[in-house]
């Protein structure tokens, strides 16, 4: 008899070997280096050497998945599988030395993201989940299946938003707007935001500019917890994010506040 | 023979008795009751549980002693030292669920801030210093002295900053201009800023609208760290954060940083 590793078990082993790579780093970098010639966009030492060791471990255990990683060239495969890695996002989280960033490894089948990963190896917790197995959040306390929680109201919602860094004239005017109608907004979430909406602790993220590995794990574990992830004009951007993908990725956990956020962005 | 405990160790006591009471409620939020009538200024239970906690130990311990904190009337003492407590700085992180709150809590002598210890529980660890006996970070990784790092220039600044909520449009003016010149500027930092610039991985605190408990902790933690921490004219708070306080709390690691950082703020 023999049994296999699941999509989520090779993901969990991926996230192990990026974990060992990273860890020894934070707070003790050495030089950054400024990869953007305009901009900031921080590389480290560690970013690079965990997606090497990533990839190393993916081509002995699947070889014949393609992986599209942010520092390295992407490589095809024959499965019509993609592993999608951004080994730490949240650069500047890491730079300043705080706890909130996140390793993330995705797996996009079809173009579409199914598996989705996020480890956070010095407060050590991770959330993932697989298309229609849930989502779950493994931490100190167990590993407990996640829901979005219920908010109906933009005035009882809790907002995450790392920086207004990528927002346009309108999204700074939405989230102005949100700022003065909701609860609160809690800035520099990275991919925190995502995961605490997931685990029912944040109810809205707001987010533009970003690149498909720093969004999809999020498309199976917003969905899995109950949540939604659409763009400014409230399409899921679930199909697109692997192709023509615009950059948005703006989250609700419960799907009942979805057209009360969608009214505000136009 | 007898020893007695320093300042430092009752600290360490009252962080003891600040992360029992609030750790079962951290990502298990009940509801929140809205403190001040405009604006959002969130208490949770356990906000409130741990200052009756530190009060009640500080009681037993030292029963001349005065303390101010946010949830409970100042108490006068008889010693000339007041406690000063705020069991959760950044409530808003918090109540998202991230865990980059703090339990923060410092010693007063003749009205300057002489003991001041952070704790962070739920991550694992401890910054802390006492006036002339140095500054310390207890983590994973063992107990470590803290020293700020040497950054003479502004564009090789790693800027962190919480909200821009506290700010008038001149502080506003100034963060556009640091976002522009300095390396990176990290919002959502709340106490971890202060912690993080004794730890040598920020080199400025750019905040406003602060009020005591806020920052006392961190005028003997940035100051033994070899920082040194003032009001937007440049004049160091120490002598005056726990009396006609402006509410500032700008920090720099390298001292000579801080007339570049003054010219900026003219």
């Amino acid at each position: 008899m023999q049994t296999q590793l699941s999509d989520l078990d090779i993901s969990q082993i991926l996230a192990d070997e990026a974990e060992r790579a990273i860890l020894p780093h934070f707070r003790a970098l050495p030089e950054v280096e400024n990869k953007a010639a305009t901009g900031f966009d921080p590389v480290t030492v560690a970013d690079r050497a965990a997606e090497r060791a990533i990839r190393d471990r993916l081509a002995a255990l699947l070889p014949a998945d393609g992986v599209l990683g942010e520092e390295y060239p992407p490589t095809e495969g024959t499965s019509g599988r993609t592993w999608v890695l951004d080994p730490i996002d949240g650069t500047r989280a890491f730079m300043a030395g705080l706890p909130t960033w996140g390793v993330l490894i995705a797996l996009a089948e079809a173009g579409v993201p199914t598996v989705g990963m996020m480890a956070q190896p010095f407060v050590g917790e991770r959330f993932y989940a697989a298309k229609g197995a849930g989502a779950f959040h493994a931490w100190s306390r167990g590993t407990e299946p996640m829901r979005t929680r219920r908010c109906a109201r933009l005035a009882d919602a809790v907002v995450a938003c790392t920086a207004l860094d990528h927002f346009d004239p309108r999204m700074r005017e939405t989230l102005d707007a949100l700022s003065r109608i909701c609860r609160l907004v809690r800035f520099g979430t990275d991919c925190y935001g995502y995961a605490m909406l997931a685990a029912g602790h944040v109810d809205i993220v707001f987010e533009a500019g970003l690149k498909p590995f720093d969004i999809a794990p999020f498309v199976p574990i917003v969905e899995e917890a109950g949540g939604v992830l659409v763009d400014r004009a409230g399409a899921p951007i679930a199909p697109h994010v692997m192709g023509a993908y615009s950059g948005d990725g703006i989250a609700v956990g419960d799907p009942a506040l979805l057209d009360a956020l969608i009214a505000e962005m136009r």
